[in-house]
């Protein structure tokens, strides 16, 4: 429901709701006629919950659309990612804690290893690790431009963030990444007369950097793409009346929180346990917790259907100590399908599963599956529609009209 | 999904799509608690590939809602048919194979019978049939107009189709057909003043026809419905990034195909073994086959339950020519119910199977008919998802988003 509409119905009260997210949930049989991850996994808990609440099938964006992890969550946050468009740039950014203001220009950047007419030779400069690029980016960082001021932070091997502060920056500016190797980074190119000033500052900025890189065995040259703002979109405590963190042990999905305003819970460790203990900590002061859980998606990313299995069961063994904190509503979901069998994100439908002991209406189901969850009582309906059916179940939501 | 959204996640590879269409196939018990026609059909290879496969409910425009053949297939095809609009004359001329630029204007004709005093005694002209009709379509054919060129074709028996071509032709002109009979045929008349031009060279040349058929006994008036002009689809082959082609006997079929830049593929026969092979002369050159059978349909339009249930099993005997090509994504679906019980199109969801062996998510159904399917793993969905459930699980659908 559009937030305008949603917005006159919200409802203040003292309800908890927990929003688990085992990232690249959905699976599918690895051989014909097998059962899936989810369905393979032994969920006691789990099934105890599917049998006592409701589950369905969600589609994260539109049958057949696979969607990257930042539409995948921010549909299940509430934002329609055809309408919220977040740019490359600041999901970058956000994910390694870089906070982009409107008028902020953040970019991606990759180290790339030149030959020595300056053509492109390894577009990732051989897979450079997180301890080779950090001294790297710390020298990046020393580079100044006047008139502006420039963040940059490393991301994850060869990958490094950068963002650019000042007056009169608009981010319309082309990918200086060729996509191809033999030729020459391209320029950082004005698509709009608005930003050609920006583009200047960002070509000042990489030839310092590619003198700086120049001498660099691996990491000689660099590319920057998806260049954006901040997208601005309707913060989620007031959109929905919450007070709400993450739980997440990768920078990324703190990005796409923080993105949208919740606050970030910091705790040690990166079990499920450490997470949902996380959570009991500062228990008492919020009303929505979104917990994100990494190691789906790895395992199913590494075709290990096995190991996707035993995350699966981890996160089954560690549930009593969410549940002990008795949530009012807890969803567990993912927000995609990454089965072991396909290695990568795919477009299937997700399993979910809704708990709320005083208001659901149970369904026939009594396992937490994909078979199971195709003839749930949530049916099969969109990811969008998470947030209001989380918030009814709260009782956080007045009648709509009279 | 928006083609705006979709086109730049297409990702181009050999994998082959086939989409196969009973027309009208959804039905209903001829008797209480009876099988529909496809429950009651015998077909194995169907059963197959469910149970091996995917099946599930499609709505073909929203529920309530029974689809003309037009908006049926256009929506097969990923076109919503709220947003894109095919006037029936357009419709009629693509039925015969007579291409509607931007700026021609087409209509749908009826022959009628009139009394001495010019009123309409029958609408249909006694529904002379295609051979008595011809001689006067080539009647019409000879009528010139000062100014413009225009087309005239027969459809089926009392129906032809008039194409009109020239400058400064708008369409925005009423129906001469009255809709009853003791009345005369109405004038051609402009509802916008633009297309006051058009409407005044239609009704001279309505004068000059109406005069060649005087002396008919049965087919002695006509009246034209229905005046459009090119509609102006973005093309289906640049839409998926798709060779289509469209496999079908009837000319309707062929038209829409046309209407969204398919190609026709020429063959003998109306069988569907005859159609398969048509598919399997031409199977290296296109990556999407629509194959349309018509008689499905047309049995459920003569109330004959028995005869749509032989119209199944004959497709159902013909498909291992089909499946023997090996296509990645095989659908069978329908465009609309048309269920013997009540000898129309009706608005039921109608069956569909999905099979795709290396992607598809099986569910626990092993029947095509429309019990099975109302719990398929596909659940119930929009006919409009189904250009991208073809696509993606074809793998030519990068993610959305990062």
């Amino acid at each position: 429901m559009p937030f305008e509409h949603l917005n006159p119905l919200l409802k203040p009260n003292n309800k908890k709701i927990v929003l688990l997210v085992m990232d690249g949930l959905g699976g599918l049989p690895i051989e014909p006629g097998g059962p899936t991850e989810l369905e393979a996994a032994n969920t006691p808990q789990m099934d105890r919950l599917a049998a006592e609440g409701m589950i369905g099938l969600s589609t994260p964006i539109l049958p057949g659309i696979t969607p990257g992890s930042g539409p995948a969550h921010m549909v299940l946050f509430g934002y329609d990612p055809l309408q919220y468009i977040i740019g490359r740039g600041v999901l970058e950014a956000a994910g390694v804690g870089m906070f982009v203001r409107s008028g902020d220009i953040a970019a991606r950047g990759n180290f790339v290893t030149l030959n020595s007419s300056g053509e492109i030779t390894d577009r990732r400069a051989g897979r450079i690790s997180s301890e080779e690029a950090a001294p790297l980016v710390e020298r990046l960082r020393t580079i100044e431009i006047p008139g502006v001021e420039i963040e940059v932070r490393p991301v994850r091997e060869y990958r490094f963030a950068v963002v650019m502060r000042g007056p009169d920056l608009h981010p319309e500016i082309d990918d200086t990444d060729p996509q191809s190797t033999g030729v020459p980074p391209l320029p950082a190119n004005a698509r709009h007369p608005s930003a050609k000033h920006a583009a200047e500052l960002f070509n000042q900025w990489i030839a310092k950097a590619s003198h700086t890189l120049a001498e660099n065995p691996k990491a000689n040259g660099l590319t920057l793409r998806g260049f954006s703002t901040d997208p601005k979109f309707p913060p989620f405590n007031q959109a929905y009346g919450l007070r709400a963190a993450c739980v997440s042990v990768y920078p990324m999905y703190k990005g796409i929180s923080k993105l949208v305003g919740m606050d970030l819970i910091e705790f040690e460790g990166d079990s499920p346990e450490d997470e949902f203990s996380a959570v009991s900590n500062h228990w008492e002061d919020y009303d929505f917790f979104f917990i994100h859980i990494k190691k789906t998606d790895s395992k199913g990313e590494d075709g290990d259907f096995s190991g996707k299995v035993q995350v699966i069961e981890s996160v089954d063994i560690a549930l009593p100590g969410l549940l002990e904190l008795k949530p009012d509503v807890l969803i567990i979901t993912g927000d995609h399908s990454t089965p072991a069998l396909i290695r990568t994100h795919t477009w299937h439908p997700v399993p979910f599963l809704l708990w709320a002991p005083a208001t659901v209406r149970p369904d026939d189901q009594t396992q937490f599956g994909e078979r199971a969850c195709a003839h749930g009582g949530l049916g099969h309906f969109r990811a969008l529609d998470t947030m209001p059916l989380a918030l009814a179940h709260a009782s956080r939501l007045e009648k709509f009209g009279a």
